[in-house]
């Protein structure tokens, strides 16, 4: 392989854990609200997938005092990636060694960003199996449409909040071989304010935005992806009567193009509901594109609909400032 | 890299270049209907572009006896992946070798598929600059969204027809990397039907099936993206005063999910529009669904909508017998 | 009044009574497909309604030996309509004589039509009243959107077969006030073949389409409303993989211009789902479009979309040919 | 007729005379953004009409130095209609007797409600004929969908400021039989704030709200209908790049259930695009919803979607304050 040749090593978003200070509830709001299925509960945790998730799950839902990230998981190319990408980070002060995997998939090797977020790479995956009475006759999905909810297809991309963005950025790119996107840089300056990344062909599997409040490791929302714009507008007709705190859209984003609606989970944390695949983008030559800061405000943050409110830019998981948008 | 690691140095669809009879007539319905623009002609040609396609051109219609295709032309991975995959065409029967490359692109390495198909890899490529008139604000979009047609956004995929479905299959995998997502299969003997094979995150980036008449070469479609389903109701109703020919759709295929409307070119060629992505496939491991040939009819075709008519199935440029359905 | 001003007394549909052999299955379609909820179950019927619909039910489903049309009501526009009606009916050999109304509603004027389909009309009615747990914020909806199926919003139109289409076409207008919104006739003679009448701004209330086995009083379909298109493809999920037969689209009618799919209920009856309002026509002066007989096809039956099946043509319920289409 | 019975004389919004003192760009904007066609050039008015409007336009743009409204002309039912109601109108002191027509209409009589709002009653009209070039094979339409701008397919609705809100709000019931669909009102003192008012099945024809000015004669916003949702997105992209300024949407309203987008012509009036029906209302028996004050904002205003913001509330034509947001 020439040394000019990108990193491919990292395939896919494989699952997030994230933590609930009100675990029953978050997992109603996952299941009643946006159709997805509990595949397992153990101890303080719960094991959920939507309907076309491939593995055996994408969102583990785990107790804690302060909702917030316990781990993003990244399912790896191969076996040989996972490898390369081990020795990687083990030769970095960010690796944290092997782990025996979890519910659902093989041994991990364990990381943290530089902004402290906790993460692992995993290769071997249990697939998911329909039980007789949810299979489909539609082959390529790995079970029907589930009939509560209305129900989201697959996760889509993980966002969080940073106090290092040079420092991740450069960390993600260079060590896990993610492809930089579009950015937000400073009108004078040029410094880095947010970066979208992808391992993908969608517009971003990750995202990362300055933390206002300087703090590390903290959580802004998983996406799931209806893949249909009218979804958003049906999922808020069922939030609006069952109490779902909706905080800003449907919209159309500039940034990845894609339609949006974001939301609270009982819990506290964010979630971001995609009604299509914004723009894909399969062209294997790393380009980014740069918005200044003074260009973001209705246009790269929106093309299309209201202003995001100040929350959106403020709020994470772990909250920091009182009182949580949830309570409102 | 490991052995088992897979070949991935194809990397995307580039262009087509698509024979007509009516030239004038092939370029105005893609101008005048789907939106696209006409960068160029030169000689024979004329090279046209989506509004949100990177490069110069994905389209390059030729003037010609017949209807049909000139050639395909896939982007690949990096300049070094060009080289590695001319090395393993040069070694069978099937390459062609280098050639100067063409407007929009440089050097490409040409070569047949088992079934006669012409097609080529390139690397170095022109992108597209939009003169400042039909610039946009969305930094992350080459044009602004044309005001005439109903525009498609993309080029998707290329569907052709075959009397070596197992050669080609086979080579498309081995020799260009391809993952085989699904497959129709014959209900007693397994043996192969049709193959939808892709080198991104999309259902497919190319399809070949049986060529009913035993033929070589032909060329089933091209397909454009909308990513949204209202559109295609919309185009239909310009074609259908516009006396644009509509084969079959809106519908919902099962095999790649997505929707669907097939209609034809004045030149004769099939040209398809996919109102959303169908889904996406970001597993790195190749996992193939297996259609068996009776399981196709109004199921692995069409998930929902009308059976697909047998033109569909028998139809292919250049036509073989008359009359075209073009004609009607 | 001046004599040349239109009868405007008939002011909606009020509810359809679907008889049907399999009364518990129907009533599972219904509420768990079609999200409808069901208000009362007494004797051998229930009572069912949409989640907008503002009166306690438009859809009674009664046990009866075969499916069919038990009765279609229609709310007048005032009491002095109903009496008004009531005479008119009364002179004519049509009227039936009033009835003590049915749970829901009040007292009735039945009548038979030409072709012998058992309808009445009535004023007062029982606005449904949602319980604390299913009432919504937004106040102008009678309840909560449902949270199983993908529900329908209100009862839309009926569509009936007969074999009187000119007495028919001819009773409706004059006697109760419905307007000839679209007609096909024959292309040599004019003869009266199918006709769309309306008393709302709807493209149709009422269609009337001959019946190819010369019987009488059968039913064809009753219409629900979604007002998206996507539901139409969300709720085909659901009955691809719960055994529904959908005859035919999604598509769109030239007639009526709406966004339609066809599909069976358990009991035999054939229930069409609208996807939009298609047009909506406010001009108080009754003009008629008239297709030719050669026209329909591909054009005024289907505008985008797919052939009409001929079963669409020739079944209705009773079921005179066997099998029935539902057995399939 | 009894004399329970309502008023049902006035049968439509024929169409609205909008000033510009930019009229030559309000007309590019109406036609290469909304798709409207100029079917009349005459003096300093320009007379419009989108694809499905039955009649020869709906929209007269007159130039004038400030925007606002010229008139608003309501089609009755009937000849005897029109005399019945300009026997009443005669009878208060707001009738301003009969004119001669205008261009496509007949006879009109005119008056002024009681906030000032010049508007007209008509019965002859003059129905739209399609040249050959762009008559459409669907007999239903009045002319082909165009091939430029996003086009709206109807006029919808008129919404007013006034500061007369009981008188006129009374008028239109009582002297013009409107039904009063939806109210907002003091919470303290029940006092009328708002109305939304309807001659035909939508949710309102007319909006009366109150003008935060004092003035009186105001003009807040005409609306035009796409249908489908998809619609407003897609014409806010030419909007965006084309400098049309988006003041709020689009969203889902409470209040009528539609799906909405509010933007500025060049020549300062506010415009609405409505993405849907919102609900259909065929009660013949007049039941209006009422909203309290406090339970409108991001209730009965926005359902789903931004706040709206607080120019909405304050701006009409001519504007009183400056500047206008139209030169933001």
């Amino acid at each position: 392989m020439s040394e000019q040749e990108p990193v491919r090593d990292v395939a896919q978003l494989g699952h997030v854990e994230m933590l609930s200070p009100r675990p029953a509830d978050t997992v109603w709001f996952f299941t009643e609200i946006l159709g997805l299925q509990e595949v397992r509960k153990e101890g303080q945790s719960s094991y959920l997938r939507a309907y076309e998730d491939p593995y055996e799950y994408t969102l583990k839902v785990t107790e804690s005092a302060q909702p917030g990230l316990g781990h993003a998981s990244w399912r790896v190319a191969s076996e040989a990636a996972l490898q390369r990408r081990a020795d990687v980070l083990s030769q970095s002060s960010l690796g944290r060694g092997w782990n025996d995997g979890d519910y659902g998939h093989g041994p991990g090797f364990a990381f943290a960003t530089p902004d402290g977020h906790n993460m692992e790479l995993f290769w071997d995956v249990q697939y998911f199996e329909a039980p007789a009475e949810t299979r489909t006759a539609l082959l390529n999905r790995p079970q029907r449409r589930p009939n509560r909810g209305v129900p989201v297809r697959r996760i889509d991309h993980l966002n969080l909040f940073t106090s290092h963005i040079d420092e991740d950025t450069e960390f993600y790119c260079r060590d896990l071989g993610f492809k930089l996107r579009e950015v937000i840089v400073g009108d004078e300056d040029n410094s880095l304010k947010a970066s979208w990344l992808a391992v993908t062909a969608l517009s971003h599997d990750l995202a990362i935005m300055p933390d206002a409040a300087g703090a590390s490791g903290r959580f802004h929302h998983i996406a799931y992806w209806y893949g249909a714009p009218q979804h958003l507008y049906d999922v808020a007709d069922l939030m609006r009567d069952a109490g779902v705190v909706i905080e800003a859209g449907p919209g159309k984003h500039g940034i990845s193009q894609a339609m949006y609606m974001y939301v609270y989970e009982p819990g506290g944390n964010r979630v971001e509901l995609f009604g299509d695949a914004g723009y894909l983008d399969f062209d294997p030559q790393p380009r980014t594109i740069t918005w200044k800061w003074s260009e973001v405000p209705g246009r790269g943050d929106v093309w299309v609909g209201a202003a995001l409110p100040d929350v959106f830019w403020t709020y994470a998981t772990p909250a920091i400032e009182a009182p949580s948008p949830v309570a409102v």
